[in-house]
């Protein structure tokens, strides 16, 4: 498209908000310009909120500190993190689109094999649009991919497929470890380019990474809760985790899938392994009794939508992990907080799965 | 190593057999050459056993026709598949070795995109010396690759991994699709090279392909039967599906791994979608009850050796499957033949998966 005048409209253009968290200008923007001019951006401001951040000229945005984080949730702002990128779920709560697509200020556009850089967005949305394959593995990747299509023994029943409702991405050089990784290894770069796009099926976790992440904002939003970090918690670097468990356990139960793999970003650099241990230490050992926790947990049939199976997930883990620390009562709290808040700036109200799959009840 | 005079040793040489199935003289093994001479071949010969089958010079080979399995196995040669590939799983009756690795004589030697040969042979054994991890995903796919790791949120208290039972393998050029696809779709071929190794999550079945598949025997052997196909049986090509299945809720049940993805084979072409028609019809049909019914099968915990495992599926087999066709009466049947007629041939007897990975019991 180099040298050519007319900039073909990008798929989804209106229908979709790119949420970035930040403590500084967004000159990282610049090299995302030919793939993200045209979308609006929702960028969350963390930290002092009289800091001005700068933002390129030619980007369409809304920015909000947390002065307008307190203004627009009132008391139910005690929800959002601060001082953590776990406040990006702000945006998610403020978008009227119906998909989201988040990425961290160190990110940058990454290359293929081929030397061609890679329009991570547009990867995320192909990753959306079509559907997922939860109950049975293709050997062949995603079989929805041009090329490709489900081998032999893949039963036909199982074929249409689901609604995709999270694409996770992954990350070229710096990879995403936790501090004992990044201390033990701290040269390790991740320089293997798998081209694939797959299902994670049901009933099975993943770590659910926030750097390079798209979901359907109506399919499963309200599960993208990114929890309490940072300022006054005991934790950090666990929000996109915490939020990853939750909503395959939603999905799981709502029938809706998960797809990992593609699109790839450039990872810049590593945060400091030994601020990254203070944060993550307590989340390493907590870590062990979530696990089984999220493994187990089971929604009963009346949970029909993702409000529904949210609230009844708190009530879980105030049940079951709040004797493992008393933050997880705070955090049961704060889960229901988050619902009641989103539901307040998104009053359509909670649809149920079939309802989005199939078009509202007649 | 071209043009080096010494040829080095090759992993597993004296622990690793090659089976084989084929109507035809094996010019294939040509190409294989430097990646196979050293090790010992199995070739289980299919149809005509009066028909001579010739071996490149220099290969070290044992041939099996129909006349030897009737002759070694007497009545329980009943069991064992006739013009039909599955009759390969007899050679992993007779091996004597740790492990196996089966190809198809129309499979030759792919490239990787550097144009590099790769050695299948030499991967599939890096897949099963190293452990799977089914418990959780790893989004950067194989932790135990060069230069890959488990990531952030990846639980510590699973990063031992388990044993790894199984290696499937791919295909490029020609997609092992099913006859409606390959109506459908005459001229797609496999071209993408996928650069993972990952393990298939517990509790999530796949489509296990027989023709590029290396697996434990000590760990899994008794459970790679390939069932009735062929002359005087209602399906033919199903005959992996089903090992894979039985396989896979055996590892779920005994704590293995199954890996899938590396190496690639080049699959030359494309078998008769016709012929192929009128061999999968039932099974189509049939695995539709096949799926859940392996979904939803559970071994009690008594079951601690593979041979248990697999009586005890034949017993549900014949329970559950019986009603849908007698044809699943009659496999149940020959399940329990073929771990019979293992047991004659492998008298040390079934070890549990505890002492195959810890050691005999003291």
């Amino acid at each position: 498209m180099a040298g050519s005048k007319v900039t073909p409209t990008p798929l989804l253009k209106d229908e979709l908000d790119i949420v970035i968290p930040t403590i500084r200008n967004l000159d990282f923007l610049e090299m995302w310009r030919p793939f993200f001019e045209q979308y609006h951006l929702i960028i969350v401001q963390d930290g002092d909120p009289s800091k001005v951040i700068k933002v390129p000229e030619g980007f369409d945005y809304e920015l909000y500190n947390r002065n307008d984080i307190n203004r627009i949730l009132g008391p139910k702002a005690s929800c959002i993190s601060f001082k953590d990128s776990a406040c990006r779920c702000f945006g998610y709560m403020v978008s009227k689109k119906k998909y989201v697509y988040t990425i961290d200020d160190d990110c940058f556009v990454a290359k293929d094999p081929s030397g061609k850089e890679i329009n991570a967005l547009q990867q995320h949305i192909k990753n959306l649009l079509s559907p997922s394959t939860p109950f049975f593995y293709n050997t062949l990747y995603d079989p929805y991919r041009e090329g490709a299509d489900f081998v032999r023994g893949y039963p036909f029943s199982l074929r249409e497929g689901v609604p995709t409702a999270v694409s996770h991405g992954l990350w070229l050089n710096i990879p995403d470890y936790d501090a004992p990784t990044q201390l033990v290894k701290p040269r390790e770069r991740n320089t293997r380019y798998v081209d694939a796009v797959l299902t994670i099926p049901k009933g099975t976790l993943f770590p659910m990474c926030g750097m390079n992440l798209a979901f359907d904002r109506e399919l499963i939003g309200p599960a993208m809760y990114f929890g309490l970090m940072g300022d006054g918690q005991p934790i950090g670097r666990y929000d996109d985790m915490w939020a990853g468990w939750c909503t395959k356990v939603i999905c799981d139960h709502l029938g809706l899938g998960v797809k990992t793999g593609l699109p790839y970003i450039w990872h810049s650099k590593a945060s400091n392994p030994f601020v990254n241990l203070k944060k993550e230490y307590k989340g390493i050992f907590w870590q062990e009794e979530l696990i089984p926790f999220f493994q187990s947990a089971t929604l009963p049939k009346e949970c029909t939508t993702v409000q529904k199976c949210y609230v009844e997930l708190s009530k879980q883990v105030r049940e079951k992990l709040g004797k493992v620390d008393d933050y997880f009562n705070k955090l049961a709290d704060a889960m229901v907080t988050w619902i009641e808040a989103w539901d307040e700036l998104n009053p359509s109200g909670g649809k149920s799965a079939a309802e989005l799959v199939n078009g509202p009840k007649k």
